[in-house]
């Protein structure tokens, strides 16, 4: 039987696992998620920059329609991404690829599927300026923060030292330093790491024994569950068009070698089962099809229905505490503001 | 000059405000508005209710699309709209009126443009069917919600003597619950109306004098400075078609009567300042503007820059304290969840 919820502990098996053991091989490979923000290359986790980048992250009138902010793709209250196959952006375009939660991403080496962002600094500029997500120039996105008297005074705050703080840049670093607090600790799954035997059931204990043992960890591991290297998706067999879709060749669109088609960045895992439709294409709904398909793309394995049962109730319980945001009121718009500009349909697509 | 933003009291004029006969005179016409939520017809405002309001204000899976919420267009923290025209739905689509602010408008007499719902609770049920909102159904709506423990729970707190509580009224009782609390006390013209004389400067008496002697307190007037009663627009000068659309002949088509011909309800002015563009076509941007306008509109009269100016400015001190709202952590989709629904085109708008 397949199932989307935790069982309770399967009593029998108990005697099977040994606590201490299974917890010193999981500490070699994973890390909790902390409390607290990491230090940031060449940005502070202030208070100001976070209480800047929270406004940033809610305001639509960093898109051209004025309609579409951060949190559109990345919502707070739904594990930090859509829960749609792909996001829809400007003018109700869908985006090439499903929006990978926030929560956590701090920890990722790299951003996006394809790794093409070094960090969220770098991340928050790609959105801003995409056609099909939020379409706007940065000179204009700059021009809206400088109409705004409220805005001039949180990147004055921000950047106290800086002559000119209200910057694209700026902005960008104010969105890693808020996304760098958004984090989900003490999961089940955090909480057994750090030694408290009963946080996960017999059976959750099983799937992560399996986890590891099936070849799982192999690229879903560290602090994330994933989100650290890159890998060819289908690396034994090639899953079908629809969840691999042909055009879209991966991280051989950033690094054009030739082996590096299809490969895309490991998932994170962490909060996986909040955070449906899986994969870059977002074509899987369940995540019992999501580890059976990965059994076969990566593994090589048909894994039995009842490992993908205790696999899945592993993954149930990385879902952590999420973030308690508190909704910024946000700057009043000015004369000077820029209006929000109308979605015009390419010619060659009406 | 026109300006945008309040300016220092002119002290020279000071001399000719009696504050104590305006606080009378304006306490006979309007009140501060509270701290505290109302009591609702045929509704309680629980700590329960209004915490499920508050997850469902802000859950895009009752749409359709599952990419819009209440909050995509009365967003907390823009004054309680979406500072567009029209606001944006289903497909891109755009509304036929500007979205009114929700902070407050519990104390509104009827709801929409046209008040065609009487309440908040009757107004919830509009914007989730709507085909250019969030084009979704009833059953579907009750399906989704019903699909998620999370809400079966909540819905079973919020209403505890019911059987089978998941239901789409008290979906709309939530809600209504929730935006009882959206209220926006403490502005400086209610802190002026308790008799704090130094709340206002003297430009914004001066305003609150001329909004009262040349009449615009006929029609805005009560806690909400408006939203209580149904005016021709035009009653004096009919604008033109760019701000009072021919085919939008606003209460008639709710009530069929020749008399409700391009009548609607006066709109509340509370923190009309921060909630532009205005009117119900939403084509006017500016505030001095918009008052220019109703002067010869409504009252016949060629107003000055100077009243203008002045009247602004008492407008911009009825803007209160925003409401702070945490953001909910939503409840888990499950199989049992119905998918978003892909935006079909009808075929004749192709």
């Amino acid at each position: 039987m397949m199932s989307g919820h935790p069982v309770a502990a399967q009593d029998g098996d108990m005697a099977e696992i040994d606590d201490a053991q299974l917890i010193e091989r999981a500490n070699d490979l994973f890390d909790p998620i902390p409390t607290e923000p990491p230090e940031l290359d060449g940005n502070k986790v202030t208070p100001e920059r976070v209480q800047l980048g929270r406004m940033l992250f809610f305001d639509p009138r960093l898109s051209a329609s004025h309609a579409i902010s951060c949190n559109s793709c990345h919502q707070m209250g739904l594990g930090g991404d859509d829960n749609q196959p792909t996001s829809i952006g400007h003018g109700w375009q869908r985006g090439p690829r499903n929006a990978p939660t926030v929560f956590n991403a701090v920890f990722n080496t790299a951003q996006f599927w394809d790794g093409r962002a070094e960090d969220l600094e770098q991340q928050a500029k790609g959105p801003v300026q995409a056609g099909v997500e939020m379409a706007n120039t940065p000179a204009r996105a700059v021009k809206t923060l400088k109409s705004m008297p409220g805005y001039v005074e949180a990147f004055g705050a921000a950047f106290p030292e800086e002559e000119d703080p209200v910057t694209f840049d700026n902005m960008a670093k104010a969105l890693e330093a808020f996304q760098a607090t958004l984090l989900t600790p003490n999961s089940p799954f955090d909480r057994y790491l750090k030694g408290e035997t009963d946080a996960l059931t017999a059976k959750q204990k099983q799937g992560l024994q399996e986890f590891m043992s099936t070849g799982c960890v192999g690229c879903h591991n560290g602090v994330n569950i994933g989100g650290q290297g890159y890998y060819p998706f289908g690396l034994i067999e090639k899953p079908g068009a629809d969840v691999l879709p042909r055009d879209d060749r991966g991280r051989f669109q950033v690094t054009k070698t030739a082996s590096d088609e299809y490969v895309f960045r490991a998932a994170p895992l962490r909060n996986i089962a909040i955070t449906q439709p899986y994969f870059h294409s977002g074509k899987v709904w369940s995540l019992e099809n999501a580890v059976a398909l990965m059994g076969v793309s990566q593994l090589g394995q048909e894994l039995s229905e009842d490992e993908i049962d205790r696999i899945v109730a592993f993954l149930q319980s990385v879902t952590g505490e999420q973030p308690r945001v508190e909704y910024p009121v946000l700057p009043e718009s000015t004369s000077e503001t820029p209006l929000p500009v109308e979605y015009e349909q390419e010619p060659s697509k009406r």
